[in-house]
């Protein structure tokens, strides 16, 4: 199993972020071939120092890697990431690894 | 659902790190009250730059916040934290949120 975790920085607007989010992103990036399953955080992003500087943090579920890359570079994983500059103001960090149950 | 999300950043010793985390830190990380999972990356932690500058990525699985919380201010817990300093050289960044299907 592998996952794309996706970290969201704090947006300009986070209302318009959590609207854009549900209603458009989601939908679009459900579609990417691989996806097995979608996790996402609700409420706040905290850390031991309180606030974390992140908004909300996604964390897709593939088989492998390599699915993750075929997702990705396939035309609805393009369409996804292509979405981010519609509602992403503050950024994102993305991350890409297999995982396994420790 | 929430997650306990570790990531470790890459430490002075990548071999070292390894062996330490699987042979001691995960035993006592597993005796963390109101864990329900734990997740972790194997191999190469990725971003779309290429090197991402973490090492390795844990996701650990807990009912709620509060159960975080919960399980972090324990006696295991507390064990669990204080180690890190004898092997996460590089440091980690923390983070904490509920979850939900997307």
């Amino acid at each position: 199993m592998a996952r794309l975790l996706v970290m969201y920085k704090t947006p300009q607007d986070g209302s318009a972020f959590d609207w854009y989010y549900s209603e458009k992103h989601v939908p679009l990036a459900k579609r990417i071939p691989g996806l097995r399953k979608y996790e996402i955080s609700r409420g706040a992003v905290g850390s031991p120092a309180g606030t974390s500087g992140y908004h909300l943090v996604a964390i897709l579920h593939f088989d492998d890697v390599a699915a993750i890359q075929a997702g990705i570079s396939s035309p609805e994983g393009q369409a996804a990431v292509g979405d981010l500059q519609n509602f992403a103001t503050g950024g994102a960090d993305i991350f890409t690894f297999e995982s396994r149950d420790a």
